[in-house]
């Protein structure tokens, strides 16, 4: 397989929320985005709609920073969405999202959390039928597709274009008078389904209900579109699904009070890649430790597993400002230091596993190893409760080329050495599925940036191309 | 004549700038906008191409408020262009111009003063062909029919583009290796090439090549194409010349030390439009005064004329803040007082010629009156260097309807009461030719606001169903 | 005894950093009172020392926020201190510390964590002497009293000045040529010695040296003032140490990888606190919770004592804005809920303990209680990791009244069932003791929040009079 | 007498407004401010009292900037002061006005503008006795003079302070209920006294009444004092009068539409200015041009009295940022330029009097001919409306040494070469005296910038002691 390198779009990993006819729409789509903040700090918007009148407030950094004027409660109109957006690239105010594109039947507003695989080709054709584009959004793309429907009805229309498009989506469309919520049929990004004070509302994590107060009614399923309007809920087929959801959503993106499928919180299941963790690479030592937050849910499970006592060794500092301005006074650990600190008086003398839930590049690892040794430890075992990441993401997580993965370049042994461990094991990619699905079936998992089975067609000629 | 009101589209009147091939293009199309700010201060913004790579720095607000930290010294490349808007409706961030479209042959950025007159026509054309637009701009109008040529090449697709539509526009377009600078075939709008360093330059006003540094060449002619690139400077035509040039820049809209055709400065003229005034509309008075800062040019050239003592009885703040907060204690003068304040020992007990540039509804004549009158004047002459506005604009001036201006309501005599003032006379538009011609010969000039004889064709009707 | 109310001033918890003799003095200091955040939101301040000129550059808000231009790096001189405010009141620009102040033997600037006893005394006899006073804060009194001393040396002045104060303070003097570090004779709040590059530096708390890669020397002794000069370190002596070390720095304030003494982290201290709570008040349950972040510790111990699972069942927000703005829909739990999300399938059905680290209105844990029954927890039991807070601190801890604490007006039984918890335990005194000293002598604490005695005087009746 | 340089302190000029039992005393303070914008752009602030409590709201920048939100409607209280600042030096936010101090008679708040001459020999003792400062304000001065007065009433214990002070001062001081309004024995500031429904207002200049609407009563007389209160209004005497009202503010520093006596604007008065330096200087030429804002007035008198046309050929830039960033295109000329432009047609060719109201360091008149010269003046005849500046300002005005004033090391002829004008001419002392007395005689007006006879003591020895 050729090496590829995906630097054509804004292939980021998002989240939304939309809500359809309630008397405080912009209010709640405001507080389901501050939910939302995990997956995507880079900018926010609310896109509401009065009476066929659509009003946008936006702006680039978090959700507090861009309503920091209760403007979302000034949004006019019984229903909106929202958008919050991770992105790799330098995203101008131009692209943050949702977009309002005007069109023959009308205005229409856009939220997408995924990553279109076949964009590049379809904007080639568009334009050569005479079509501009203002952004690099692939939420453009499908207004197109949309616009260029011979369909006048709108969902109609949007499974048209759906038709066309492959990869990744969980898409909000706000209309004049409605609501539609779109999955892909890989059902590749997590979109819920939920009812607060009889109005209907989507999220792309259930802990966005939790703080609305909403009622947790389902996920929406792979391939499935589902229609909010004065007649109420309908779902529509848009493909034939073949479930593939993303497994990384599990080992790190979600919100641990997040219930990706309808019986288990995202805490659990991370809980449960420590305890495979532990069965599958125990060691003896004085304590376990998570690297805070994401890690923690890990630790504490491969620590049980082992009777081995979980320490907080590692504390995150609560006021780490996003953009932190470097002095002169040069320091190996400061970067990670200010996000992180070590409890010396626990560690100091100690053998210590340190619980990671992923390793990508192996900077971060191997500075928190460094910051461990430095306090004292007297060895550190790193534990990964992941598999190794062997390959490129094309549906939305950042990771565009295999060049920029460790493992692409280092064996584990060099891995281990280059973090300065006393020794490294990864999760075996079998016992990931076995944590997430309780079985040895990896059916309607996207397990792609550790085997390399893409659920959808690549066309890596075409990225190559396109990267020369 | 139908009563229309035009309130489809941002029909500004703003100010535009470009560059092609100067290596401190950013900061001197920045030094450009600054003075061109009189023309828009609602928002500003720059892109500048660097082989093929086009980058935008833009933002709502005046020019030293959106370029703060010497943003515009660092966009790359050594062509730009830059805009100033007005507009009138509420422009959100994505209407800010210039704007980038990409389509099958590259990428343009696109910097207009103007408005169409068929632009809600081409629109709904364009999107029955299943067009998208994100903007109510103009300029969005004519992307989509660059895009949508039969012609590959920027200039051919440009020129099918511009023999489409109707209107007023001094446009600007940037490519990765040529900048395009179009008028319309009335020379609605003022449009002048100059020169800095060997690079040419644009303009919408020539003040702005003072500031630069730039020798003055000529003005862009009405129908004319100017084409800058590797191979210098290419003049084409775009439609039969049919000159209108807008009677009001002279009045009240470009900057005194603006040349609008090559032998006459802005001032000089106004100068001449209070001395024609004053031939039509003489009065005894102690001494004449001038609205700050638009009528001073005018009130001297009154005061000349009649051997009447200038005086400097209002004086404008200089502090005032665009955004004046209203506090809760009431007053029927102060909105006019924070900008304007009379020099109360100047006007106490004397007879005063106010000479104001225009009056279109009255609202601040009669505020002024009021402060005069405050200070004790004895009798309060007004003068109005231009004639009435009778009539909308369609080309770029914010006059969108009859209904809002005072002579579809009052004769003078009713205005004169409603101001307040002892007497009021209006400039003739035989005289304001004369001033601005030195003959009777109104060609060339559009005095469509005053006679309603608009230079070309406005279907009343699509207005009007437009408005229901 | 009698209820006070304490007003008067600024008794704030606050952190402190002080470098003497360093070339990236200003630096330092801005990642040591990141580090010290923890100790005060409010705002933030550094003042440098350059050869006799003083620069203060602060603000309010965080130190990324008050510090975002980089300007600590700017701030010229090799001397520095630091300060961050949390205050009760509004404070005001003015106040924000350190203070510069000149007077007869040159210039001054004081930082300072803590609260006089006897400031309003000082205060009134300094006016009828005829000072003037421009803050509320405690340091313009020591400043008078350093002015005034009959000494003339900054040293003697100091010591004349502190030998009239009573109260906490752990405060930094810094001169043209020297950097004074004084400890009440109680020894009530942190102060730590470090030394990095070999300069000497001060720190509320260690994990400030941690950060900076400072060496940890040894903690300042209760009466103990510290002199950095160019003579490098000498020690002198206050008053009679009397150690009465704040308990609650242990429970509630510090942060967990620091150490307040030389052997164990606060960390390790919180999870004894835990274990003895279990052994007092064991319960039988499916898991433990902490509430996030200060309790997580204590959690550990407990579960850890009792064998129960430790769980996160509670988790934070990282994404909380300082000042979230309220809309219209009401919430009885949205305020709780935007800082702590329950993870519902894990709580769902369970008995759950609720470890919490002190309880002193009861408003917070009611509404979490709320929380985990809304997520449908079986049964709650709270445990509260210190005894009940009984009394007002006077020495820097924002519990200002009796009223204001629950005790004062409900039985246990009564909060148990005001926060709505199937049972509620505390920590004893002793169980307190314990836990912080390994036996049950309580010599060198402060425990006056839940005993009543006093380390100093207090004159309560001055104290009513002035609440009057 | 020896060439000294003052920059011991804060001498700046500034704008003082103040009002007594007003509902909306903090929104006409902030109007009152709004219209003395003028006279300092650095900071601004006010102070508020409501039954004895103090609010203050202050910040650096304009006017409009600070209280950006409204927050001056929102002080609470019935009186207020307010202060603009223009400052040498670099002001920390520390410094502004107004400053609130506490002593053992209450709380007072000071605004004041004005220098004082003898305030460092007054610190230096103040010092001796104990007294700290955390400011370089006069006014800091003043407000220990007051507390350390062995009077215990307020009025008492200002006019003991005042009567130690030597130097200019127009000062306000509001307590709980009074408003003192201070001028010095040389009345070398304005202060004026208005009423507003039924309250008594104080102002710097009457512009500022004209735009609250406040009935202009008289000026605050040299040396007394004016204390209103719920007693109404008081008159006492602070010290013997010796009237030396300041020259500059008619040549330069009022506003043009206020009074500085009862019966003439300063527009008329430069308007006078003008006209005597044309019967000392005239000169043939085609037209009359003033610099930009404030020597239009001069210019329009010289222009009439030598029946010479006045001409705009000069125009000022409305929208000038106040902290331009420079770009690395260099210009002789763009920094004046963004502030000024000509009128090219206008001047070409002609032969030019530039009328400047004065001249002190040259560089902006050589910096403007300069411009003149570049549009194809034939000939350019500088005439200056004031005398040349000598000798430094003591009392307010920021001339600071001999040094920078171009007289001390050129002749008239060099200067005229320097700028690089055909001609320069100076209105004489006797001519300024003529145009705002009316007659010869020079009794109550401060000259010393122009003729050294400073109206007060000057201790020079020790002015230069300080600066060595």
């Amino acid at each position: 397989m050729p090496d590829v390198q995906l630097t054509k779009g804004l292939h980021e990993a998002c989240g939304v929320f939309g809500i359809y006819g309630h008397p405080h729409a912009g209010e709640l789509v405001y507080y389901g985005l501050h939910a939302l903040q995990h997956r995507g700090q880079e900018s926010a918007g609310i896109v509401a709609v009065d009476q066929g009148k659509f009003t946008t407030h936006k702006g680039m950094g978090l959700v507090t920073d861009v309503f920091r004027n209760g403007d979302a409660f000034d949004l006019s109109g019984e229903s909106a969405v929202g958008h919050v957006m991770y992105a790799n690239g330098s995203p101008t105010i131009t692209e943050v999202q949702p977009l309002v594109f005007k069109y023959r039947a009308g205005t229409i507003a856009l939220a997408h959390n995924g990553a279109l695989v076949n964009a590049a080709q379809i904007r080639r054709s568009l334009e050569l039928q005479g079509s501009i584009f203002q952004t690099n959004s692939d939420i453009e793309v499908i207004a197109h597709l949309i616009a260029r429907s011979p369909h006048d009805d709108l969902v109609s229309a949007l499974r048209h274009a759906l038709g066309v498009i492959e990869g990744s989506y969980a898409l909000l469309v706000l209309a004049e008078n409605k609501l539609i919520a779109c999955l892909d049929p890989q059902g590749l990004r997590p979109l819920a389904l939920g009812k607060v004070g009889g109005s209907y509302c989507f999220a792309s994590e259930t802990c966005a209900f939790d703080l609305i107060e909403a009622e947790y009614i389902r996920h929406v399923e792979p391939g499935e579109m589902v229609v909010v309007g004065q007649d109420q809920l309908r779902s529509l087929k848009i493909g034939e699904p073949s479930p593939a959801f993303c497994s990384f959503e599990y080992i790190y993106f979600a919100r641990p009070d997040s219930n990706l499928t309808s019986n288990t919180s995202v805490h659990q299941i991370r809980r449960k890649l420590g305890k495979q963790l532990a069965a599958e690479s125990p060691v003896e030592a004085d304590l376990v430790l998570g690297v805070p937050d994401s890690s923690l849910s890990a630790a504490i499970g491969y620590a049980e597993a082992l009777s081995i006592p979980f320490e907080m060794g590692l504390v995150k500092n609560r006021y780490v400002g996003r953009t932190f301005i470097q002095g002169k006074q040069e320091s190996r650990t400061r970067d990670v230091k200010l996000k992180l600190s070590v409890v010396r008086k626990v560690v100091e003398g100690k053998t210590v596993v340190m619980v990671d839930d992923s390793l990508i590049r192996g900077t971060t690892s191997r500075r928190i190893v460094r910051l461990l040794r430095d306090a004292g430890v007297k060895a550190v075992h790193v534990r990964i409760s992941s598999p190794p990441v062997a390959h490129p993401c094309f549906y939305g997580i950042d990771i565009s080329s295999h060049d920029e993965l460790i493992v692409t370049h280092k064996s584990v042994a060099e891995i281990q050495s280059y973090i300065g461990a006393d020794s490294l094991e990864f999760l075996t990619i079998d016992g990931l599925v076995r944590a997430i699905r309780g079985t040895n079936d990896n059916h309607g998992l996207c397990l792609a940036c550790f085997n390399g089975k893409y659920p959808t067609t690549i066309d890596f000629q075409t990225e190559e191309a396109q990267n020369e």
